[in-house]
């Protein structure tokens, strides 16, 4: 079970250009093979079907806390394609003036037929994610080999989607998932080299370039986010720190774990696009809400 | 973001018949178009899409909480795959005896291969699980009528798998959902009720026959599981009290929201299955860890 | 069995300004999840597939006459698409001038490579229609729901690409459909009223917008193209009439049932493209039929 | 447009044996590559997409035809499906009784989850028929050679399944098809003849077993349905007849082309089957639709 | 097994105006359903498959002969994609500047996400080559028709993507393709000439168009190339030249048959692209290998 | 280019026990996710599209000699299958005695009706193999850790397999596959090893079940198979020995290139499937090529 909080890990800044063709690019890191949607089904499948748990626990609870973490990751990358496909088309409910004109050229015209505005879980080809890309042999050396490459091509994905983009909202969200998914390279490499004793931390970084090269990567790190895993959790899976610890193979600085998880920024109030119909076509009156909520002492307002 | 318990919603019992074809009836209750990857995630987006939701916000905190939900229910779907599927192979590390032998036989030869006799995001037919199944055109009434026709399609597919299977593994697990989801489909239609005021409760019970007879289901109304909806938030989604409220359509009693989550049961730890070398294939140490444990000051047992 | 018409339910405009990526977006209204494909094949099969038909065959009927009209609506739309796509590309056989040169930068390729500037089975994004958007549980109840929503979702789908779409060929024909369409979504929430006595049709309309909205449909809603349901069949499925009768929701008009099919419009002879060898490639002599017709006593022009 | 007809080109016997995995096995006929929806949506397309067809009429008139017939044969195919379909599990509304527990064993569990014991648009592995099936380069000549392929490669599949099943409902079924989709086979094969010079009917029986060899298809033949070409049209394709005439390949016998289509056969009324809720759970009282009828004038029985 | 060559059939120049849209367009020809990824597929599962082929060992040798070409067909087209898209994006390794900006209004953003500006096994709208692709009935006459139906619509798609691109690098490509795919052509119809007695090779040219109309497949078959079929094998498949012989279709000249491959050119060394880390991030020291190499006496430069 | 070999790396011995169930498993190993046909084309298209390999040909030349290699690897795992499979049904040419009964209880109902009892480009569970499973980044680093990655998850499905299957047929192949597999496990293990200085090796084995409890695979490294790796090619790819040399991880063994391939074994003559209709339906007369051959002089037997 979880528990969910209406807050995402960052603050997403407004876009400057909101860009449809940024954000279909962007779907990328949601539904691509190696998008966040994959992360977080990997170890969230890996975590349900672990056999032997008991005795290997803390590799378990190591792929808990990351599962966890996931979750904030495929928010965080939708809201960032939310914010930039916020405006993007004329507002108003009038059909005859064709306000989604201009969609007939973008490069994901799902964003405004099927959603409104809005991610997909699908990749900037338009495929769908698919749960053929989670791999779970059972195999514990196998599955870590696994999650490492995962990483590290999710990664690289991270790389070139951040050359394609240069709007700050989508930097900073990249950035960030850099910095991060950079600590999840680690940490399954660290897990690597726990379970067989060979030094996997040194072939990092993969690709070459260094995360010091994105500006907005380099501000996280300068927070420590590369060196506190937390385990998203308020009770479990405190033996991730039997394996995330010792020196970050960045900067040599030691790595830690943190019980739960980020206190975060609160999820923002996407504007309605009233062209789609949403979230309503007309003239809902929130009045309603508003008796019932004064009637059953629940704070309300709009 | 989220918080992960290691916990289920249910205590499940141990398989009387451990079989690998009931397992593979059941992934349809996991990865089918109707099973419990298209509820969490058709939710989760539409949570993470949400635009306008300050001025409907109990429609958006009903969303998020029955999202919140859904985790737990791919969770307790694949353990139940999980212990109809331990022990189905031959157990042991030699593969001359061709432990697997069988399997060429079974319904999922994926359950074998693919993974160490362990749930994947599939059907029952084997298709995978894919992000075309998710329904988020933005529009809330258009949604809300998507979630509502989901969870009466999704309650079909656990009554057709209920009459599959007569392990009571399997059919606490189904009982279950059976009742929780058929909360799902209450709230929906409350939902569609309190936009429209149409009285959309009066169509169920769809299909027509009721939870009641399902014995394991109404073991679970007799807990009133069936009335209450957890927000699934430490602190948030508290509005869905607005719209989860007055009497239940089955049996007259108060709906209510209650905050946070059940209590739960610890997961099962899962036999290992040497033959597929899970979760390791020889002579690991777990000594290591427990000196590491010992040093840092974490509990670790063995 | 069916009989063919070479004859269209409307007459289409030829288009003021030929588009490629129009026509690949109108696409979604044939190929898509919620395209004329969906509609039609998910009441065919339904059609076959009707158990217990003689105790509620006005049902059957119903989805029977609605399953027939949907065969014109995959015409309409492909003929919309061919016409928007003739004459978008250079004319003439000499391959050397890059007749096809401006296809690389269009939506749709195939468009081009797979077809001779004329429609497929495919959405706005380039997705097959398949056969897993046919919904069929055999549960009259659940059928009708779900009839209701595929019906909702494809009007969102309608309205959106009409915002798209400027020229007279596509405003007309995605006008027309709104209106059948929006004939089925009645048709559906009265047949669902019948059967559970709830005033589903108090639902509509979904999303709010009226069809009055858009002018092309206002003109055919003034024929009295929203009242009138054909059971488009020469002697069978008279028994729709006991469902769509009543007041219509919009305008409280009286609906009632057309045996027979509307006399409709020659289908139109759409341009050679020669540079694609469509239809044929150089010198064929139609002299060669025109000699076996009169042989025949069969009539021929060309 | 069409019209649709409550009847089936022929009467198919109940089965003597009824089958969930022959079912299962001729699904490939409905839904395969080779399939009748392949059949079907190939020559509708190549229809509606038909550049220049004023040129050359008579082979734009002939595949409108054989387009008309193939709804036919996917009707047939799925009404023998679901006949072989018919009482496969125990009947009843008691679901703890586990009516379905034979189904997990099936090869087609779908079956009984998806639909209510009744076809789906899917093949014999499971795999949905998709619109990437439809081939149509608008040129004449190769879309010619690609109905006789595809002729040809469905009619090898026939002759296969033919070969698995032993049912009289199911070899009624494939004989029947055996005849009328060879008939297409000649007919393609004169087409490209005429438009060639080529005499392509000489490659014929491809596979290279005669239709004779099949009882139930020879029966077929001795009514003369391999000779005569419906147009499936009140009015219009009759040109068809400039392609379709002179012998027949097999026995020399005179094509000629009738207007219209068969008489045909009722369609058979398909059991309930109460475990799925087929056609609804209960106690539906079509005493209601009964006086609806008898103040409307319409026949209604039940 | 096989042996592999470093050497392309024929040389390709550089493109004079490198075109992201055109690679992607070009990709129809490598994954796309007439692609060579489908006659490479086609010919080599048939000619594993190949059932009682002492019998008919000539039709074996030939599949086996035109199997063996087509490696080095979906070899050209992936270098022509390579080529073209090669410096299309800005190089260097500072990420900060954008340098794939343009690459989010491209046709085909996995060119530069899942690859490093390279071909990738999918067609021009991005679906991925399926083994769906391959037809192989083990009926020599079907497969043989179908083989020939296949390289008719591989030609109809090589036409077209001529006619869409004007860069030498891909006109030489397709203009060579043309060619040698029709020599292909001609193949399947002489073999079905053989086992049947029908002049199938009347039929062609399939389109009408005749090669001459493309100068750069003229040049080729200037010299020879449309008449000499390979055996691509050092000692086998010689049976193929009782099929390939006699006059060809479109000139008389006589067909002949050489044992082995063409000499080919060697395959062109591509150009880092640095801002995708293509091949490796920085400062790999090639001196490594070169101290290597003296010491194992191998030849190595840089 | 490629040259075509007439023989199989091994000589595979007659199945004991053919069985339909068993081949339907090993196509894991052909057309799986992790199969052959992934290796192929994996290392294939990355041969193609390594950019900047003029710096780090051993890379490149060890990638091109084991893409060599996988072209005989899918050619004897679909051998294994063709063997399994013939003789499974009844023979005969007589359909009406329904040889293919069983064929509807096998788990791949499309080895008899989409191939003569032969192997398709698909899984275990009827997935085709997809362009999909193709990884190529282009960057070195990252490519060699997939390579190895996806060599070490084949040889847990070999593995696996090989537990499911007993007939010797299949355990030859499986073994053999696991030798040479392992082979390219730890190719790509030095090769990181060499880009790096990380010793990946001593990850092995993975999973860690070592190759010589496969009494099969024991042979063969009794043969050194586990240490030659051939360049499959007659002039290139030499510099791969720069990259392969140096010990053993398993027995320290000295590891030497070869080059070219091994002589191999002629590939089997399958028996014909008359009741599939292959090769040919009835009465082909051989003696026609035979006198071609004698004419022409080549040699022809039959």
């Amino acid at each position: 079970m979880i528990l969910k909080m209406d807050r995402l890990p960052i603050e997403l800044p407004k876009p400057n250009n909101p860009s449809p063709n940024d954000a279909a690019a962007i779907q990328e890191l949601l539904g691509g093979k190696f998008g966040e949607m994959s992360t977080l089904m990997n170890y969230t499948y890996q975590s349900f079907n672990f056999r032997g748990r008991k005795k290997v626990r803390p590799f378990y609870d190591l792929i808990c806390s990351i599962a966890g973490e996931e979750y904030g990751h495929i928010e965080v990358v939708s809201y960032a394609i939310n914010l930039l496909l916020t405006g993007v088309t004329k507002r108003g409910i009038d059909p005859t003036i064709a306000p989604l004109a201009d969609a007939v050229d973008f490069r994901n015209t799902h964003h405004y037929i099927a959603s409104a505005q809005a991610s997909l879980p699908m990749d900037s080809m338009g495929h769908y994610w698919t749960g053929d890309n989670v791999f779970n042999s059972g195999n514990l050396k196998l599955d870590l080999l696994h999650n490492f490459f995962l990483e590290c091509g999710a990664r690289a994905n991270k790389m070139r989607v951040y050359e394609m983009v240069s709007d700050p909202t989508a930097r900073t969200m990249v950035g960030y998932l850099l910095v991060r998914g950079g600590l999840h390279v680690v940490a399954y490499a660290k897990a690597l080299e726990k379970l067989t004793g060979v030094a996997v931390t040194k072939l990092l970084p993969m690709p070459e370039l260094s995360n010091n090269a994105f500006p907005e990567a380099k501000k996280f790190m300068e927070q420590k986010l590369h060196l506190e895993l937390y385990t998203f959790s308020q009770e479990d899976y405190k033996q991730s720190a039997l394996i995330w610890n010792g020196p970050h193979p960045d900067d040599g600085q030691e790595c830690y774990v943190v019980d739960g998880s980020p206190k975060g920024f609160p999820a923002p109030d996407l504007d309605e696009e009233p062209q789609l119909n949403a979230p309503i076509g007309d003239d809902f009156d929130p009045q309603v809400f508003a008796d019932m909520a004064k009637k059953m002492g629940i704070k309300y307002e709009y």
